[in-house]
């Protein structure tokens, strides 16, 4: 087994000053500490019995799109407003400093189903928190939330209290 | 086999009036026809001796994360400016209206790697030119280029001449 933490690159004062961003690429480019993290994410997967997977734009989509590959269910993008097509479902969440939007196709996600709701990162869970709100309102249900890191020291856990949660590398300081 | 056209949306007048978007969200939502794309993308990047691949931001990642796994190759995302966190290396391209750019982190590609650059949908070729040229500048053969949709009635073969281009998917014309 991989010890897939040291695959990730830790970028100091990036995207600003006193922020340390865990950079997923560096994994990326190791073929299989990729495929160790994705086998991973699949076991969680069958654990929740997910018959589906939504993943969050766009470094969500590196790990869904491959993940429902591997499982061979529905790959559902949730994108920024205005980026999908079709008529969508939509809901705000706020930000620090204003709001943003997430959509789904409202064709993508039926009643009853399992859905698997796949980032790269939890940091706030934000962005998380709304897409689980959004499969809620399409009447579907929220089998678990994957992600490949999440940083400990933010309190993203009463944002997603009610919702089951797998993480496969911890982050519990920026200084780590 | 799945015929693949049938199972992309076409939307009209998205994202502006006259435009019929190609929709790869529903081919996405089947899992056979989703492997099967990812299947043929495979024996092209074989054909080709592809080592890394190269996937342009965002839905290119959905196609290009799945089928480094599947090869076992690494993956490197090309983003908009300012979306990497380490030093990359920049090329700029024109748009009808204006410029824009594309990045690499600089240490993702080395002199000799074979790359296969990876996107959703061919246009104008204006993105997968730009990101050509940067994989050559980083001193690096471009193996091919592969996507799932191209729109023939659009000249991208002239920016595009010198790659070997790989799609499954062609429409001759806005009203196909």
């Amino acid at each position: 087994m991989i010890d897939l933490k040291k695959c990730i690159r830790s970028v100091p004062d990036f995207p600003k000053k006193g922020i340390v961003f865990r950079d997923i690429t560096t994994l990326l480019a190791q073929p299989q500490a990729y495929q160790q993290t994705l086998e991973e994410m699949g076991k969680y997967a069958h654990r929740r019995k997910a018959d589906k997977i939504v993943a969050i734009e766009s470094r969500g989509f590196i790990f869904g799109g491959a993940l429902a590959e591997n499982l061979g269910i529905p790959f559902i993008p949730a994108r920024k407003p205005g980026k999908l097509p079709a008529p969508t479902v939509k809901q705000e969440y706020q930000l620090e400093y204003g709001s943003d939007a997430i959509e789904i196709h409202v064709d993508a996600i039926k009643p009853g189903d399992h859905i698997l709701i796949v980032d790269d990162l939890i940091a706030t869970g934000g962005t998380l928190e709304a897409v689980c709100k959004l499969v809620e309102k399409m009447g579907a249900h929220v089998a678990g939330v994957a992600a490949v890191i999440d940083l400990a020291f933010i309190p993203w856990r009463d944002k997603l209290k009610t919702y089951d949660v797998f993480t496969l590398i911890s982050y519990n300081s920026e200084a780590e």
